[in-house]
């Protein structure tokens, strides 16, 4: 086997045998196949597509690269949710809680965020103490003893795919539907949940900008994680428009116990509730009511002894921005549009995301939203609050939030985006 | 300026700005941009093209990541001739020779072997004292006193190519028609030659396999030439069959010197008189007569004198190989065909060609043709007679000579394909 032969086929509008797909990941994980080689045919791969059968093929040989956890142990089922990724999505900080206090055990491995979208684990270290790195045996600890965990994924899963992963991101290569994929569910199957609801994000803030490009990538995930024995689910919501209130990490950490504490922004608890019944669905537990394990303070008893036992103290002040901004609405009317990427940049530019891997985040940073789509605004009110400990900041920001939101007159029609879209099994 | 968007502009079919390719060039040539965002950057080029402007601005760019030579103390016009690679291809033997007869001067810098095709410093390097290295000075010398040169290129013309081209050939972006016209052309250009003729070569054994890629590649780089003010021309000729009757080292330089003398097969006399006569009207010697020189022995007076002033002796007898083996004709008839790419990669696994660049190669190794197409031929007369110093080769290079030739019926009728094609200018 040469990897020129495997760059050619795909180059070439071929497909990949089972042979040469198993070959070039393993020879790529252990250096044999150079990065200059692996780019190469991973941009044949974004331009050309792969079918079915060979992402299968590649997902099986990345989940292969790397060790596979074991939740059989547990005797309560698994479920676990994955997100694409977008502007002001904490939903897995009151998800996790509320699926285990519904009698699921909910094994959440997170990550950071990079670019204008947050990452759960930035979020969860704004809580005083609490820590992401748990070894396999504190993972497995904390989720018998509170039915829930968040934490960071160990360096054993999918190697292949972290190693592809930063391939990617300095390649221009990310944007392949069939990398993208087997990327998410390589780590997704080797983590060894039973099921798993995928919530596909659409829209200016999110990966994936058009319906199309969502339904493409949630139906080949979906048909991943059924072929490899977990029961998925996908939803595709929308993220042309920012998720709740806040985005930014301690910001979202306390519009997260709010709904937890049974409040919160009318988006977030409608997402979190959809998302809840299709992982307690795909678990085997069907009749649980996330509703009432929000509203009878089961899920804040779960988010209470979770973040305990990872260090954190659920009691404690989160941090907040020395300095603040405020942008008002320059006219009386409708607020129509609010844009997620807009809103995105501007948190991170503030400083509660990174441009680097090795960059630190900011805990107060980002944004507080003061009117969602629909809502009557009038001039002079405040729109935006930018939230940062470095005021320099405040000019980059606001040159993101230009033109990121529309006022329509008085009495303008104005039709929601619902939350979810569609739902794809 | 950043790579990332450079390689997402022609990744999603985009056009690249002048500014983009020459920062790319140059940062490439001077290591920041790495190896894996170049290889990526050139299969999005392989797979989405270039325009015109494009290649032209790119070729400018590898031009100016090195030296330029300059020819304009010599007081004859410069000629010069490039082949796109074929199996016997040993023209530019005969052909610096004849045309320095014919009043020009023809510096030729030339390169070794890869894979199937021969090098025409690997075959004049079975001449005894033979030295491909000269420094420009023992070149200009060499040009000035003789007409003729026939040395390697140096390590200063168009770098950013040189590093482009190890980078393509291990990563399957070698075959991208840009890529290849820039890569001849910026080396042709910067060497600094008034005029160029491009032997294109199509058929089995030749890059190009189709006419329209020739006719694609040859228009592609005579509009570079034209552009940047060497007169250029292109003759698309036949690589279906070998050239003459040798493929090898040491046995085509004897071939190559049967020409001189005023023989040698029909097929490399036509070719190297059509390709003089390109050369010498571009370089504006529209009446001077290559037969004649062929056949008054001037052209063996270049010759002799060339390498002689490179350290070789051009009385010395050439090395002969150590082991034949014949294949003979299976039946009586007409050989109908005689595949160019078997004999040539029989002629490399002989010995005579190279896998890796650092391999040496066997002077001797080779291939003899005792049959072309149209021959008749009988039951058990030889067809080839394969040379080399390792036989233990022979039965490796009996692989590659299966099925290479054909044999039709006495009196199938057989229409020769022409030497040469077409012309484009």
């Amino acid at each position: 086997m040469d990897v020129i032969s495997v760059i050619r086929a795909k180059r070439d509008r071929g497909e990949l045998s089972d042979e040469q797909i198993d070959w070039v990941i393993d020879a790529y994980t252990r250096g044999e196949v150079a990065d200059e080689q692996m780019s190469a045919l991973a941009m044949a791969i974004l331009l050309n597509g792969m079918n079915r059968k060979e992402i299968a093929r590649w997902t099986a040989a990345m989940i292969a690269s790397g060790e596979r956890m074991d939740f059989s142990a547990l005797t309560r089922p698994t479920a676990d949710k994955h997100s694409t990724g977008g502007v002001g999505d904490k939903i897995t900080l009151p998800l996790a809680p509320l699926v285990a206090a519904c009698g699921a055990a909910v094994p959440q491995l997170s990550g950071r965020g990079l670019g204008h979208t947050g990452g759960t684990l930035d979020k969860l270290e704004s809580i005083p103490g609490w820590r992401a790195l748990l070894s396999n045996e504190e993972m497995l600890s904390v989720l018998d003893s509170t039915g829930a965990v968040i934490c960071a994924a160990g360096d054993g899963l999918a190697p292949a795919d972290k190693k592809l992963y930063a391939l990617r991101d300095v390649t221009g290569t990310v944007e392949a539907i069939p990398l993208i994929a087997s990327s998410i569910m390589s780590k997704k199957i080797a983590e060894g949940t039973g099921s798993l609801v995928l919530d596909v994000k659409v829209g200016s803030g999110a990966f994936m900008k058009t319906i199309e490009d969502a339904r493409e990538l949630a139906s080949t995930m979906v048909g991943l994680g059924t072929d490899h024995g977990v029961r998925t689910v996908a939803l595709l919501t929308d993220m042309s428009t920012p998720l709740g209130l806040t985005a930014g990490n301690a910001l979202e950490v306390r519009e997260s116990v709010e709904v937890l504490a049974g409040g919160g922004p009318a988006d977030v608890v409608e997402l979190t509730i959809a998302l809840a019944r299709e992982m307690l669905a795909a678990a085997g537990l069907p009749d649980a009511d996330p509703a009432k394990a929000l509203a009878d303070g089961s899920a804040m008893d779960v988010w209470r002894r979770m973040i305990a036992a990872q260090g954190g103290d659920p009691d404690a002040a989160l941090p907040t921005s020395k300095e603040q901004h405020v942008v008002t609405a320059p006219a009386s009317g409708v607020l129509t549009r609010l844009d997620a990427y807009g809103v995105g940049v501007a948190a991170w530019r503030l400083g509660a995301g990174r441009a680097r891997k090795e960059d630190p985040v900011q805990a107060a940073a980002g944004v507080e939203i003061h009117a969602k789509p629909g809502d009557p605004v009038t001039a002079g009110q405040p729109l935006l609050t930018l939230h940062t400990d470095t005021p320099e900041r405040f000019a980059y920001a606001l040159e993101s939030t230009e033109g990121t939101f529309d006022i329509a007159p008085e009495g303008t029609p104005f039709t929601a985006t619902p939350v979810v879209r569609e739902r794809i099994a």
